[in-house]
Formats: C-alpha cells, sequence, structure tokens
C-alpha cells in the first residue's frame, strides 16, 4: 500500500539512506576484490581505541543501538547506484553485487553502555571482506561519535553525583550529532534533553521552559514571568538572570507563591550567586524552590560546585564536543582472512607492519576480571579461547547473527548496565584528574583462568 | 502524482523532518507568548559570535545553504504534532499554530563562504517572535557545525599553498555530520572528500582508492596491487606503507611502470619518508607519480611539510572536528522586538543587562571596509544607516523573503566567493600562529563614511 504523501515514514534516524554514508575507498576496494576474486574470502574486522583521550579513565560503548538500525538500512537503491555508475566509481558488475547487497554476516560486541579500555575489542564484524568492509565507514562515524560523547557525559554524571543535568547541547553541533547525543548523554546518566527529536525518535525524556529572548519580549520580567506562570504553571523554572537576580527572584517568588519550581541562573559565578539566591528563596519561604545552573559547564565545572546549593545543572557546549575529545579515536582494522575462498578456508591472522600504527592479528575476545569484592581488575584480551574465570565477565554479547539483528535493547536498559558496569571499575575509575585506565589492559593467547 | 516506492525524496539531508531538530523550549516560549499575546510581535534575532577560537584571525560563513533547505522543510506534520501534544509538550492551541506553521519572515546574512570576526551579524532573522524563535537552535546547529568546519579547513588550504587536499574525516564523526563537513570543506577549498553521500547531494568531487586491510586480504603486497591497478588502472593510488615502504616502492612501479598515478604513505615520518620516496620513484623514471601523505595531519602538520616532495594531503580527523574548535559559539539573540502586536508598530532594541555575557541591542548592518590598495582593515558594524564609502563592501545579502528562499546559490560559487574573501583580508590573515583577528570589528551608529 502507497502511505499516504503527508505520512513520512521511517524517521531519518533510523537509517533511511545509510549506504552512501561511506568512504569511496570502501567501493574501490570492493570492486578490485570482485576483480580479483578475494570480495568472498571470509574476513573478520574489529573496532577498538589504541588509547583512550589522554588522562581519561574510561570509556563508554555507545551508538550501538543506532548502528544496528543503520546496518539493516545499508541497502543500495536506485539513487545510489545511479550516483554510483553514473560518476564512474563502481562499474557494471560491482553495481549489480551492491544491488543484491544486504548484510550477512555476524557482529558481536561489547554491550552498549558498558566500559571500555585501550585495544578493548568492541565490535568484531564477521562476512565476506566485501559484505565487511562496506560498513568500516558508516560503524566508525556512529561509534566514533556516541562513544565520545557518552564517555564524556559519564564524567559528567559521575561529577554531578546524585544531582540531575539536563542536556541542552543541540545548538552546538550538527543538527543530527545532537539527537545522536542527546541519545548517548542519557545511556550515561544525564537525566533529560532539550533535544525534541531525541524524545520523539529514542524516548529520551525532554526538559526546557524558555530563554533570555523570552523576557526581552515582553514590557518587563514581571510580564514575562506571568504569561510563563500562565502557561506551564507555577512548577516552571524561571530564568532569573536578564537584569538583576536578586530582583527576578523577588518577583518570581511574589507572582508564583513558594511553590515555585525552580529557578535558572545563566551566568555570573555560579556558585556564588547559586548560595545568595539559596538564601534569598528560603528568606522568601520558597524552600522547596529547586536551583538550577547552565552556562559553560563541564565535568570541572559541576566538580567546583559540590558544595554550592545547587540542585542541578544544565550541560550544552562540553557535552556535545566530548570536552575535549570529539572523537573516541576508533578504528576498523582487518585482523583474519581466509586463505580462500571457500566457507570453511582456514582463517590466517594479519596486521599492518608498517611503523607508527601497529595491531595485533587474530580475532580476539575480552574479559573484565573481576576479584573477590565484586571489583575489576583487569581487561583481558584473548587470541585464544576465551580465558573467563569463574567470576570474570565476558564481554561480547551477540548483536547480529547470520545478518538478522538480534541485539536490540530497550535504551533502559542500556542506561542501566552503564551505571552497573562504572560500579564495577574501581573507585579509581571516576577521579577527574588525569591518569591511567582504571585497570590495564592485557593480551594473553587463551587458555583457562582460575 | 505519487512517486513510486522505490524513489526516496527529498534526501534526508534536504530537511526531512527537521522541525523537533529543535530544543523544547522554542515551543514550550511560544506557547506562554501565544497565550500572554506576544507571539505576533515583530521581533529580529542576530546571529553572531563574541570570539573567533583563541588565537584564529578570521572565521567562514559556512551552512548558509543547507539552513535554507533546512528552514523550508521546518514543517509539523502529524508525527511531529502526535509527539508534542500526547508527550504534554505543547497543548491544543499552540499545537494547531503550529499545523499551520511556516516561516513567512525575512533572513539577511553574509553571504557564504564570506569571512566573519568577532560580533559580526552573520544572520538576521526577522519575523514575528512566534515564527522565528523556533529557528534558533535548528540555525545554531547548521551555522555552529559547518562555521567551525569551514574556519579550520580554510586555514589547511591556506598551509597547503597550491597542493590538493582530500577530506577523508568521515569515520571520525558523526555519519551525517560527515556529510556536512565535507561540503564545508570544499566551500574553504578541499580538492574532493571521501564521503559518497557528499558528492551524491552536494556534488562535491569524491576520492579514493584503498585501504590496508586491501593489502592485507590479498596473499602478498604484489597481489593487492595486480587486483588493484586491474581494477582501477595505472592512473590510481597505490597505499605502500603495509609492509615495508621501500619494496613496495619497487613493486608498484614494476607492476604500473612509470605512469602510476601516485603512491600514499599514511604513517612514519611523513617529511622524511617523502623525501625517500621521492628519490625512489625518480630512480626508477617515474617522475610523473605523485605522492600522497595522510596520518593526523593538520594545519600545522600540513604547513611542517611545505618543503617536502609532497604532490597532496589526506586530512581526517583534525578536519571534522574543527582542529581543536569544533563549535563556532555562534549565539542566537533577540535584538529588537515591536513595542505592541501591530506590523508597524515601532521596533525596540533589546539587550541582556546582567553580567558575563553582554550583547548590543539594535538591528546591525555590516560593511567590510576596504582600502585604496583593495586590502580590508576594518568590519564595521552599525546600528543605523549603513556606513558603506566608496570602496567598502556591504555584507548583508537576502536569503529569505517574505518566507520565500531567495538566497540559493550554486557550491562552486560559494566556493570562489572564499578565495576572494580570503585573498582580501591583509596578509596576516593566513599566518597560522595564533594572533588577533585579522581586521578588527569597530562599531557606529550609522551615518555616512568616505
Amino acid at each position: 500500500m502507497v502511505p499516504p504523501l503527508g505520512l513520512r515514514v521511517p524517521p531519518v534516524d533510523l537509517g533511511d539512506g545509510t549506504a552512501l554514508l561511506t568512504d569511496q575507498y570502501e567501493l574501490t576496494m570492493l570492486q578490485a576484490a570482485l576483480r580479483s576474486g578475494t570480495a568472498g574470502r571470509r574476513a573478520v574486522f574489529e573496532v577498538f581505541a589504541r588509547n583512550l583521550p589522554a588522562g581519561r579513565r574510561y570509556g563508554v560503548v555507545a551508538g550501538t543501538g543506532r548502528l544496528l538500525d543503520a546496518i539493516e538500512a545499508f541497502r543500495f537503491g536506485s539513487a545510489e547506484l545511479d550516483f554510483l555508475t553514473s560518476t564512474g566509481i563502481v562499474d557494471e558488475p560491482t553495481a549489480r553485487w551492491l544491488e543484491k547487497y544486504r548484510f550477512t554476516g555476524d557482529v558481536w560486541g561489547y554491550a552498549e553502555g558498558d566500559c571500555y579500555f585501550p585495544d578493548s575489542p568492541i565490535l568484531t564484524v564477521e562476512g565476506t571482506f566485501g559484505e565487511a568492509v562496506l560498513l568500516e565507514t558508516l560503524a566508525l562515524s556512529i561509534l566514533n561519535h556516541d562513544c565520545a560523547i557518552a564517555s564524556a557525559a559519564s564524567r559528567m554524571v559521575q561529577a554531578a553525583q546524585d544531582r540531575p543535568i539536563i542536556e541542552m547541547g543541540s545548538r552546538r553541533t550538527h543538527e543530527r550529532a545532537a539527537v545522536a547525543a542527546a541519545r548517548a548523554a542519557y545511556i550515561a546518566g544525564f537525566t533529560t534533553t532539550s533535544n525534541l527529536e531525541a524524545g520523539r525518535l529514542y524516548g529520551v525524556p525532554t526538559a526546557g521552559t524558555s530563554a533570555h529572548s523570552f523576557t526581552l519580549l515582553h514590557d518587563g520580567e514581571r510580564h514575562a514571568f506571568q504569561a510563563q506562570l500562565s502557561s506551564l504553571g507555577e512548577g516552571t523554572t524561571l530564568l532569573v538572570d536578564t537584569y538583576d537576580v536578586e530582583r527576578a527572584v523577588t518577583t518570581a517568588v511574589e507572582l508564583a507563591g513558594p511553590s515555585l519550581g525552580a529557578v535558572r541562573i545563566d551566568s555570573g559565578d555560579l556558585g556564588l550567586m547559586a548560595r545568595r539566591v539559596r538564601d534569598q528563596l528560603d528568606s522568601l519561604g520558597a524552600h522547596g524552590t529547586r536551583i538550577v545552573v547552565t552556562g559553560d559547564l563541564d565535568e570541572y565545572g559541576i566538580a567546583a560546585l559540590t558544595a554550592a546549593p545547587v540542585d542541578g545543572y544544565g550541560v550544552g557546549t562540553s557535552l556535545v564536543t566530548g570536552s575535549g575529545a570529539p572523537t573516541a579515536s576508533l578504528v576498523y582494522k582487518l585482523v583474519a582472512r581466509a586463505d580462500g575462498p571457500d566457507r570453511d578456508a582456514p582463517m590466517r591472522p594479519v596486521a599492518k607492519r608498517s611503523t607508527g600504527k601497529p595491531s595485533r592479528g587474530g580475532r580476539k575476545t575480552a574479559v573484565r576480571r573481576i576479584d573477590g569484592h565484586g571489583v575489576a581488575y583487569a581487561e583481558t584480551i584473548s587470541t585464544g579461547e576465551p580465558a573467563a574465570g569463574r567470576r570474570d565477565r565476558p564481554l561480547h554479547v551477540p548483536l547480529v547473527q547470520d545478518g538478522d539483528i538480534v541485539g536490540r535493547e530497550p535504551l533502559h536498559a542500556v542506561r542501566e548496565r552503564h551505571t552497573r558496569s562504572v560500579a564495577e571499575l574501581p573507585a579509581t575509575a571516576v577521579q577527574l584528574s588525569k591518569g591511567d585506565p582504571a585497570i590495564p589492559t592485557e593480551f594473553t593467547d587463551g587458555g583457562p583462568r582460575s
């Protein structure tokens, strides 16, 4: 049935047209491999980061759910094929291969929300070379962005302790990246987002009330506050720093009464202002009115306000830019491939041997090693049999099997996993100071561990 | 006519579903203003950056073309309205207003590709408060991202002098941001991109040949090179640093002959390697074979290779992350609004008065002041009549008039404008060292200038 014209489905972030979100060389490699007869060789690619951003204690896996949607939508339709053939990027035999393309292999990975460390094999893609190489750019784009945001967000959540954080960085990043950033921040423990599309598409709780422009629109702050209270109720958050904070707080409580939900301070010395406003609110009997602070906060700014009477934070720029590390530096490397075209041809570990960027060949598994107190003490990566001891936690879960997506999860489950994963790390993990990864990465060639 | 199901139009980056790429508070402000009777007041919002990223000499306007597409697609259909009403974010009267929403105002702005400086009013949105406030988040998302990328890209292009640069950062940023980044880099003078969707959607020339995985897939480098040459011809670029560079270059020329297009080096000391490879190629008679270098390059890395025999650069991470400045810090501020609801009610300049983030009220125009040698010497911003002298260049062009998009331009025109705009700046503009903006920003209240 043809849907009515007014109805636009599916939502774009569920993967409409993902096949060209790809570097050209994936397709030229495919074409050359089709010609040389090697495109059908079984291949194993792994996604990992050689290092965490300088001084960070852990990384956070995020983007997996988005990647699964994007893999499902990775098809070459007439728009894609017309472009590729009319520009001469691929020849006709390759176009015919692409027309039938659907990923039929397997994907394993760290569960979304889990923590990762240097060299953690957070995604393993197995299939023919041709089908697996095509996913390189898309997988890296999604994971590099979302892991970077979630990793920064998690530190902010730790710094905020139990105080809620609103994600409000949409305006400081690409309009679609903003939606993914809101999702990643929620996974890492942010409470809400300002981004409406993240609410619609992923069910992230949304928040927001007013900006300075609303106050400036009206004939005086009193009129603006009246208008907002009349529309949103006395539980709303009034922005009190357009003109004079003290006068604004007086007006706010006068109009809303002591059950005013919250006031927001967006400028000045936030700690000092919060203390003054808390005293003023208390003196006016508005003991339950919360104080929300916003304005160029990052994890350090949040931590500096620990002793201030702040009830919630809003974080924008530093969240969507990964607080100094806007990309997770994940790479997608061929680590093993078959010697010949048969499905059961023996697999050979492979690795680049030139200077500068060494990699380890061979398909890997990983466990997080856990001591008798339930605390993680090592990330053990093995090229042989998984080396899981009794208490150790195997880290790979199935995501795609024979081309079928099997790893979808509700976002709240991912968010809860992240909380557990951080809680399992040694206490040093949540220090904001620069340091080594919270646990060391060890390599073994397998064998049992107790 | 209902399009056939296989045909997916419009492409998502042309703006499908942009209305929810918006902060919730734009809608709660709208609702409160509808109730208080202020939503229909005429309003002027301006987009500007209080500062350039530390030490930068100029910024580059980019994203305008994408913004115009996004404004045109900014409509509330049933999916958007269902979400907004079922979650209680807006009430029924507001939903009915949104259902009919279409921006009917005017937008002026700096032409895309032009340079900007602190406080340059790069976009001016005039309409009712209700219709103009809704565009805040989307306008900032697009401009903050694209200006950040183009501003970094322009420095790299200057550093590369006349050598071509390939944009290849898609894997290190959000999958849709990658498409916009490729477009912004092209505006700033990059030659090609690896991103196929940027090719399809915007006509940016694309490039790409092979990765290390292609070499590792084959039974030896020789077989891999043969496969690539057989598919892409001897004009292709062979990647020579998978195992041993010297041996790879020997093999490459042996197989392709002296008309081999190029070799690519992706690791090691790029300057040293380039010199060695150049000598080797020349000794093999491959005088025309070019050398392309890639691997964590930024504007400084490019400049450091000026004296090396390099024929082209590939830049990834540093481009898509804005080389240290991943967002342009542009803000969208109400600077004037009517005193009452009538279309001809007098306009009043407005500005926030609290500490920390001062703004200047009033609708502004701007000219670039040009001396007798054709060199820019000031950015003059005026709240009165435009203060253009004989040689000065007015900076605002019409983009939207009465809701109709009038500012669309072909991308090559934007790219050419950028070249002219940089050439007009004093020579200090293209220094990579940290310094003040290339020209000062001056404010006047108007009046004629000679």
